[in-house]
């Protein structure tokens, strides 16, 4: 199978001050396209570690994906370095130097004599031009260092600007690799299970996993304290291969369907988007200390306006009170994050919004603000509708941002649990 | 200078089923302790290419952090290869053992014999004590292969659940490594721009950057439309890097002074609150577009109910209307989108909220949803008080999620000169 490897280029990798996105994306769509990824690799604006990682990188992999490094200032070292390794010169591409222009015109701004070096690229490299931004791909090919003479790597450089890399990708790089390579068909099959730890899952399925045949591979994917399992299977005879992981999906869901939320790859909050939209029904949300986060995930979807109405994200006690109709005696008897705030939030937000089914949260997600009988990751959710609201208390034990996620995740499983049993 | 490489295990990081946020929090961490990162790589859960990776990763660092494949389940390899690699056998620690027994108790689950495995470690490590999962970490020292007798490379392996790791790195790992080598100090300065290119800035301070002390170095991190510069400095002397460095960063700040959001490295709504705070005032926030992320984002920030009392995310016309008072027919002769239907947004918002500031934000995301006149990235943004609102069009020309960001941060930078200017 045709391999490939993933470098980064960039000293804020390496101090850890940008999260890495690109590769992620990077490796789904070549693993879409057939070619299995088997390292990625991040090193900084070095000339040595570049130039070493190239080498090495070169042993592992007939196709090379570079990117970053490609700005048009001092500390972006890789254009003259790709020139220089693989032994050519800099020279001014027509196309890439109109595209500059272009681009300038278009955003109406000054143009600097140093956007213009953007269009110097090595005279050995095929130019892939970028409709996105100023920074052109460039794509070399150098023999393998240890095949039979004749097989070649490919290099493909490009910027490290996430939607300039992902155009170049759609556009060039995989309609090129796709053409180059003979590519076989991977194929996986993911389904989500909740309310189970990973351990008794295993317990579950071993028998189903050590009788799985060997081009068939199981992966676990813990998440948000919810549980992903995956089969794998790839070769080029795609009918059969399809043929061969649906049997082993099927019995899989069977062995799971006690914990079975979904049976495609998708996060939680389009499974209920997908449920919601089969009812013909629409949700709304009143989130105190998710804080928004629950509107986050579900307007994130296209579309969303279909199922998803708006919330109400009810920091202040004045905000409970005038935009939810929260009793201002429940408050101060019974505490924002209670039993009967959450459940008054619920009805509240059906009152104003007018949706179908809706999710209140409150609840205290640290590092301040817990008190012992309320420690820090206690929260309450209602989920329901005008018929009938449930509340259900949570507890989380980690850092802001962890519990403000799995609060979200639980509270969108919970209404998905009542929608499917009450209707 | 001690360098570090950091080892990634995991077939989910190679199909890109799953971000690595890990490796960018240990290399922030590493380099606070005067630790330079060299090299990130990311393996599957494949014997010959972990083994590789640490044969390789020998090669260019003294310390070596791995994360993943510690799991109870049968595609986690990493720990009996590591019992090969530095050639000892798997024994029951009876720390780990007890830990595990205790979180089983904790959660009340029942127990099953697979979770006791993962008290098995090698016998020639030494066991770093996991305090919120059952995965213990390892440390092995092993020989440095081309260095004078008596150096040593350190290697710990931990497991890849974030909180787990944290855990980990702060109480045991940073603690031993800043005992067994001499560190030097590292020092980042950072400043945050707005409202100017990379190759303008960079034209800007051309003459600042030649001039640098060779040991400063200079960054440039494009991030949503805004630049950061980042001067980097290490060394023994910590009150002389501390000096050196504090002169450059007050000449770069004069420099860039009509673009300067912030001289500390911290996000925009981090900038946003911290002038609230320091004002004494408070804001809300009306979406439509952004559907929550503004508010997401400023809740995300510990201590956010001090200068944030909520939002209504108004994604339906009724939402807009009965929670935000927004006129039927401003809604059907302007549009949602419109400078209009922003501007009651916001005045709705303060009426209903009752803070002192607001951001309204009405927009077009994307995929769907784009009309000749309004095209797909096209948002209306108002900030302003109760004196005074502000209205803005925006345009930006990427996908959902991008464009959700970019509406989100701009409209924090003009609430944020807007309160500049209007107190």
């Amino acid at each position: 199978m045709i391999q490939a490897t993933i470098i980064t280029i960039g000293d804020e990798l390496l101090i850890g001050q940008v999260i890495d996105t690109n590769s992620a994306w990077m490796a789904q769509e070549l693993n879409r396209a057939g070619i299995r990824v088997v390292r990625r690799v991040a090193v900084g604006d070095v000339w040595d570690e570049i130039w070493n990682a190239l080498d090495e990188e070169s042993k592992h992999a007939q196709i090379i994906l570079i990117t970053g490094g490609l700005g048009p200032t001092a500390d972006d070292i890789t254009k003259p370095l790709l020139c220089k390794y693989f032994g050519g010169k800099l020279v001014v591409d027509e196309g890439a130097k109109q595209n500059v222009i272009n681009i300038f015109n278009k955003l109406n701004r000054p143009m600097i004599e140093r956007n213009l070096l953007q269009a110097e690229v090595p005279d050995v490299c095929t130019v892939i031009q970028n409709k996105r931004g100023t920074a052109p791909g460039m794509l070399f090919n150098k023999p393998h260092p240890t095949s039979p003479a004749g097989e070649e790597i490919v290099f493909v450089s490009m910027p490290g600007v996430p939607h300039e890399m992902k155009g170049m990708m759609e556009d060039e790089v995989i309609p090129h690799l796709t053409k180059k390579f003979k590519l076989p068909v991977i194929i996986h099959r993911t389904l989500l299970t909740a309310g189970v730890g990973e351990s008794f899952l295993a317990d579950l399925i071993q028998n189903f996993e050590e009788a799985l045949p060997t081009q068939i591979k199981l992966a676990y994917l813990p998440n948000y304290g919810m549980v992903r399992l995956r089969l794998t299977s790839s070769g080029f005879d795609k009918a059969q291969i399809e043929k061969d992981i649906e049997t082993q999906f099927s019995q899989l869901q069977l062995l799971v369907k006690d914990y079975l939320v979904t049976n495609v790859d998708e996060p939680m909050e389009k499974v209920v988007g997908k449920l919601l939209l089969q009812k013909n029904k629409t949700m709304c949300t009143a989130e105190s200390c998710t804080g928004g986060y629950i509107a986050h995930l579900l307007t994130s979807i296209p579309g969303s306006s279909e199922f998803y109405d708006g919330s109400v994200v009810s920091y202040s006690y004045g905000a409970k009170e005038d935009l939810l109709n929260v009793n201002h005696q429940t408050l101060l008897t019974k505490g924002a994050v209670s039993e009967e705030v959450v459940t008054e939030m619920a009805k509240g937000a059906l009152q104003n919004i007018k949706s179908n089914y809706v999710i209140a949260v409150s609840g205290i997600m640290g590092p301040g603000g817990g008190l012992p009988e309320k420690p820090v990751g206690t929260a309450w959710i209602a989920v329901g509708s005008k018929e009938k609201i449930v509340a259900q208390k949570v507890f989380f034990r980690f850092d802001r941002a962890r519990n403000i996620q799995l609060t979200a995740v639980t509270a969108l499983n919970l209404l998905r649990q009542f929608i499917l049993q009450n209707t």
